[in-house]
């Protein structure tokens, strides 16, 4: 991953003031950039450090007008900020699937395909009959069960474990240690007092462009043919809990350590945030904002609703009546003195008759 | 797995009507099933189905009379749906313990031994002295540590870690990623505001029947000798936290993310919701039920309880009062009136006195 | 690990009675212990075990006095309550740290070191460019990224996930599942609902004696060279989230189950109960402590304050409030009834008017 300034600069549509050819490696921020890094400038406040940084290449707004010499190469652009996001997001994205080839030992079981561009690191397992698209990077100590499909670009990090029959879209990543197709919790008490395990027959099918964070789980469905979904552009965080049966609506924000119990649906761009725990067999209306820690024991039927509480309710509300609750014992003192004039009020008033 | 329809019928005591030497090899619902696959009729609703299902076998009821003609083959059987029920618990046995053999590489230490009918998959790890029964399944990427002892029938899937010591009874089921036998948490703070490792010498006993799901954890007890138990017939969903020296009680189950603190003994048959959280050093009698993000900090002597709140009171006292506490702004503006009453009152009765 | 009466004798500073060539392997409970076992008895109520023990030695005070035959060998020292701590720690450290050598497979990939004494487990992975320092223990199947950094006397258990660029010092214990130095979890709305990822391109530092539980994540900072940071002494549960560019101060305590969200930085010496949740960008104090479940979403500024609640406040003050709230369906009555008064007595008033 090294690249001319002039190659940098070609990318963001950028003009070279200085010497195109010099070699650049790592980004960096202007005041501690080293040699082979490039930085930007946007910020007026930083101009100081554009004189002395050692940063290879800056990026600088087009109209910049320099007020002592500049030892880096400028490139010259509309918005620097942007420039450097850009840059940012290219150079994540070159990281992030920077890896290739196969190491050793590796496991692939019969019947099994994976497309160009891809990395399979050490100690991954792909079972039987997978089919796996191309540029997807399986890291070490994956495993991938039989007849799994993954789409093309996806990143598998290290010890994921995902069960047979899943299906995966296209541009997921999936964070280490998170499980996806785990049995769903169905367990039928008997006379004695036991439990009978059911079986859990159906699959999980996540959409394209679903990231998905480290230690979360979505376990399958529970009959034949029926799956856990997790519909496109969805974004859960670590340590979420997404039971047998659920689905999760387009573009949905799932913060960590959320649960999801069995067959509820969420709608679409909701966000969910932290330790919230979500009753099963409901329906999240779509847009609805649920507040951390909130329990979710009812349906949300009308779209955009904010929930907070346990059980939850109409967001300001809760917060209007959590602020009497700190006076409760105040009110509960003024509930007695007021109760103690009644009394004697009306025993006033019962003298006075 | 294939079988022949004569084969299944006879499995579920039914009678053939129709071509008893076709092959089955899977189950399917009747309003979609293909050829090839065995579906049931229970509810009349259905029944259109059955004259255009593609399905190879139905199984019926003992007394269907059929008002047009049907190319499956049928089973005559009492109750379809049970039957059916009893193929698909067959079959997801089959599925579950169908992989068999060692797959490479994969590690096995000194002086271990593992019963017949077992899988050892690709990277799997299992330490020095370790006993392992029959049919037992050990998924890629497990680790099972020196000294541990699992039973028969049991399913260790992929990336499950078990610590040294660890004792497993039989018929288990441990979902990916759970982690059992880890160090207790236990600090002893130092005059410096430092902390000192305690350290955790116990183990941990999980007995038969248990199932577990997956992100779980249980820590081993603390002192040598010791064990963090969990009893026969106990049913842990994900993402559990069950800390050092706990013991829960026969067939109890507990719902994902609930945490349970140290040295607290949970009774039998308890029902355990998603997100509780239980108190160290405390005791839960049998047969009690805590609802889900409640929180325990006392022993629940009596059985049978059902329990709510954060800290967790009788259930439906707690909504008692949490229907009220969403007036509270209200109560509390008809509070400050009534004290305005009151004083108008003290001063109209001041002015009659 | 067998050592002679005499040897512990040695370590303990303690004076031996009887015959010190005996071999010891294995600490016990004066109760139970079997031969080749060292025991100890500090509590009187325990004396009548010494004369029907089996343990081979048995650690007792200088000034005890034998009221019968003793056949097991006495090791006098000056607090054998301390003295058998002391042991368990050292046997603790000898068992932790016994594993050695490497077993194969194991990956290690280019310009990477690792120092004297230590195990790298059956399928570790450690990438590129890493370094590691002394006694480090990397059990079978964990992960350790390109370029880490760990310290001295370490111990990585199975299973855990260190992503690429982690920092971690001298005597820290990670245990199976972890995972450190995932994506934060940071994305941009955009105009069509969808989100765009924000690249994580920090790391994760960790400095000395810090311990993790199991299955705890801990998050990336997201821009180059800023790093979420857990500093020295703190001790980390099992199912904890850090999200990105945290801040733990020294010697912090975290229980199972909590969260900290993006930015927030928690002083020294703090004490987070478990399931706690924090929000983002908020400062917490020293010395704070907060109870079970309670949710944080404000900065706390003193030091030493006890929170409950969610939102949390003063822990005395949320209960006496949590008090009141129990009665809230008699208050409710109470109310409707005084309110009845005051109308009834407005009337007499007007009558008397």
């Amino acid at each position: 991953m090294e690249f001319t300034v002039n190659q940098v600069a070609a990318m963001l549509g950028g003009e070279v003031n200085g010497n195109g050819n010099q070699k650049i490696n790592m980004l960096g921020k202007i005041q501690d950039a080293k040699e082979g890094q490039i930085a930007f400038l946007s910020n007026p406040k930083y101009e100081q450090y554009i004189y002395t940084t050692l940063a290879t290449a800056v990026i600088v707004k087009r109209d910049f007008v320099a007020r002592k010499e500049i030892s880096a190469t400028l490139i010259l652009v509309d918005d620097p900020y942007i420039s450097f996001t850009r840059l940012l997001e290219e150079y994540h994205k070159l990281v992030s699937f920077q890896k290739s080839g196969v190491e050793q030992p590796s496991f692939m079981g019969e019947n099994s395909t994976i497309g160009n561009g891809y990395y399979r690191g050490a100690f991954s397992y792909i079972g039987n009959n997978v089919k796996i698209g191309e540029q997807v990077k399986i890291y070490p100590h994956a495993y991938v069960g039989d007849n799994v499909v993954i789409g093309d670009h996806c990143i598998i990090h290290s010890g994921v474990k995902i069960y047979a029959d899943t299906k995966i879209g296209n541009h997921c990543v999936i964070h280490s240690g998170t499980v996806i197709g785990s049995d769903g919790f169905g367990f039928a008490p008997q006379s004695d007092g036991s439990y009978k395990t059911i079986p859990q027959l159906g699959t999980v099918i996540i959409e394209d462009h679903v990231a998905i964070g480290a230690n979360t789980v979505i376990d399958c469905a529970t009959l034949f043919g029926d799956a856990t979904v997790v519909r496109q552009g969805v974004k859960l965080d670590n340590l979420i809990q997404i039971a047998h049966n659920v689905e999760i609506g387009k573009n949905t924000v799932i913060a960590a350590q959320a649960g999801i119990s069995g067959s509820t649906k969420i709608g679409e761009n909701c966000m969910i945030a932290g330790q919230v725990g979500i009753s099963g067999h409901i329906v999240i209306a779509n847009h609805t904002g649920i507040g951390a820690q909130a329990g979710i024991s009812k349906s949300i039927k009308e779209e955009g609703k904010k929930l907070m509480g346990s059980p939850a309710y109409d967001f300001s509300e809760y917060y209007k009546a959590y602020a009497v609750f700190k006076k409760l014992p105040d009110i509960f003192h003024r509930l007695r003195a007021v109760e103690d004039k009644a009394k004697k009020s009306e025993n006033t008033s019962l003298s006075v008759d």
